[in-house]
């Protein structure tokens, strides 16, 4: 006979806001658009816990998993849809009012260097979750995160034209009821336009001196870039309900520390 | 004659929440009941920016630091003590309406081992941040994490005793006034107790014991020590108005996966 | 006209070992003995320099696998075949006496829970190197690192059978002539025999007794774990010459720091 | 009575290389030329361990560290020392042939901004390591690691003068009999003087300004960053006999990846 120590009474009756399991790992294959992705997540799931319970049978979030992904080589719409679908799956199994499935992984799309032509292969940061709570619509929760550079507009103004740059990175971080969230590839579109330049796997000389160019006719601050990200956001998105935040880091040439700058901002109608 | 760039209108008139350095590195020393601590912190120093304003005056908010701390040898009575200058230095250079400096450190700390009675040298992590806002006193974050250990009561209960043991992390954070804010030693002493046993940099062999039997006879589930750090934490500062979260992180023996539990809790008084 | 500032004479005449790129992305899919794998390795690619040249042309050896990797979805043989292959696409761009590439990546497999036979997914780490000299036959040098756990045998002899257990990584090295190293599969298979028991991402409670039970038969120490690796090791490739390392890591429950045990060990001809 | 498992005969008989603890940490003072420094190291301690031994005796290891450090506040002359000192006892502890102690920090230093002469508190990663071998005198093996630039002189040349500019790290690695080894503060400053300009905590504008100038009249590739550290080091060092390894590496803000170069050198007498 089993002895379930998770429905015992637990010594402090504390209600706990996320139990769960973190740092698993999967291999999702999605297709949006006709574009293929493979994708390796690390992978958080947790639930509430009341008060009057111990604990939370663990094996089940686990399983909640593994049943939806059991065929490996499936071809998923989204990752929307599939942290929608363990949830579903989840609270089947085991009792919670607000669940969460977050997904961290690198994400490939293909670009092209601005002058050659040539096909090129890159890579930006994502941290995706969607949280299912009693009786709201779903949420979904995205961080995409690009690296770009800046180039310093006060010490060009000041110095013969002279200045410094350096690599930077820039987020965009947008949440909202999830059939309103916009495609990882329009984030990062976003991100990409709002540094003095985008950068490339791949520059070929005609390639950087046309870059090295465009850096110097567009210098801009951290201040800039995290205002670009947070316009252009709100100028793609003003039709829908959404809350975005936005954040860049520049790895200053001339110093040993990072700048940053962070801001907020909300789409009409989202409260 | 200087370009102020800072000063121009940005493109964009957005209001930024926080600009500022991140990743600059200080050296400090404190001493408070006697006891001397050298620290080495990581600092970001940030403040909000108005929309109408381009950019932020970056080598001030550096200067705010290097001038409280110009003497690298003066004894401090404490990282609040110490942040509450820094933030007060720079609003005399750098109009700002909220202010904040956080550093990240480690922190460590003379123990002695249980049956041998040998001192020990023990080290646990620490974010402390200040946070100045206009017409608000000043608010401290600091965030405690330590190194101790879960023994599975469920498998334990199940499985004639046998069971499976892990290291884990545990966590209190605490946000309040600044002069309501415990000391670290405080805070460690509540998350040490809240474990399976305490771990030791060093243990002879009858300390090894005593803490292998002491474990067996504490099983606990990140869920119990999660709930028993916020249970000790609300107990020791019910006097204080306080929010209060934790976390208890175990590394699984039998997975290669995490598991977490995060509560949040406040005292009396605490709105 | 281009200038070729790489092929001009360096101010200081000083052979170089290695010059070249470090943390490019890509994707790769292979496939063995049916078995289909997709990989998102952080990708090396280094040639040496002669005392005579002041650089390295970087985008030649960026090319040198985008045009290899051009087709994303072609579906490769092995690691080794795509480096090897690297290499001799790169050699006919650029000259050098020695290149080497080299992929970080998380590689996934297949297992099985011990008693309730549910399918699982478990991810290791692996480190892949090909390195083509002038006149030698192209050499691979290959680490796996996997989670397991220890139990303490020196606590457990002193202690009534109590003890302290922990999570733990093993790792192995092969390195050798390309056509003589094995496959993760094998060399995963070797680590994870040689820990108190195996991790899984999933565990009933039917499989946690019987993990359980199966540390506690077999504790063992990080010296036992290194030598049992580099015994089975020893035992699985003996027909093959070959350089082999191990490395044991326990994520001590009753400390917190680490304990570790290496060595080295070759097969019969390996000089 | 105590079982002395670690004494019985293990398994597999395999000699081990390395065998000890991994992540200790603790806090040393140290003063050399009258400047003082306060340090707070990772350190791991390993011995070899003979086929015919299961186990290394764990917490020897640690206590060879913790009674030579049992007074926190004593200064000790260099990190050298110390470790010696750790080794010199840990031989009296426990057997063996060969054994190592190895430090990681931060080490902070002054310097001064270069046109407002303002003090600035810069910080590099330092690796410590010293090797005690039967026979044999000691051996000390250091590396340090400092933040600086590098400019592109192959898009300079090819642009106009346009180019582009990014944070860099530096490395020097020496190795070499202990009383032979040169002071941090001389390694930082030939890593220091090899990039296209040193890094500074702070910058008022004028400094700023002519640290650009500076980086724009010596555009350096990380080919020419790591043979200038290896030629100073080789001319500063040219009477002692040492082994030098030197390593560039470039946070390319063009490119989402870096570039590197390596290389090593010996002073004359060194075999």
């Amino acid at each position: 006979m089993v002895i379930d120590t998770q429905n015992e009474r637990p010594r402090h009756r504390i209600q706990l806001s996320k139990v769960g399991v973190k740092n698993l790992k999967t291999f999702i294959i999605t297709e949006r658009s006709g574009l293929r992705h493979h994708i390796l997540p690390t992978v958080d799931i947790t639930i509430d816990l009341p008060a009057e319970l111990k604990g939370v049978h663990m094996s089940r979030l686990v399983e909640s998993m593994t049943e939806e992904l059991s065929d490996q080589f499936r071809v998923h719409s989204s990752i929307e849809q599939i942290q929608m679908r363990i949830l579903e799956g989840l609270v089947n199994k085991h009792k919670f009012k607000r669940g969460e499935v977050k997904f961290d992984f690198e994400f490939g799309y293909v670009s092209h260097t601005p002058v050659s032509k040539k096909r090129t292969w890159e890579v930006c940061d994502v941290t995706a979750t969607t949280i299912m709570e009693e009786g709201k619509p779903f949420i979904h929760d995205v961080e995409v995160k690009v690296i770009g550079n800046t180039v310093c507009p006060h010490c060009m103004a000041n110095n013969d034209g002279l200045t410094h740059i350096q690599r930077a990175f820039g987020k965009l971080r947008i949440v909202g009821e999830i059939d309103k969230i916009p495609t990882y590839g329009s984030m990062i579109e976003i991100i990409e336009k709002s540094f003095s330049s985008k950068t490339y796997s791949l520059l070929k000389l005609e390639d950087e001196m046309h870059v090295t160019k465009e850096m110097h006719d567009n210098p801009l601050l951290v201040e800039d870039v995290c205002r670009n990200i947070l316009q252009h956001a709100k100028e793609k998105y003003s039709d829908r309900d959404l809350e975005m935040f936005a954040e860049a880091r520049s790895l200053e040439s001339i110093h040993k520390h990072d700048v940053i700058a962070q801001g907020r901002i909300v789409t009409n109608g989202y409260d």
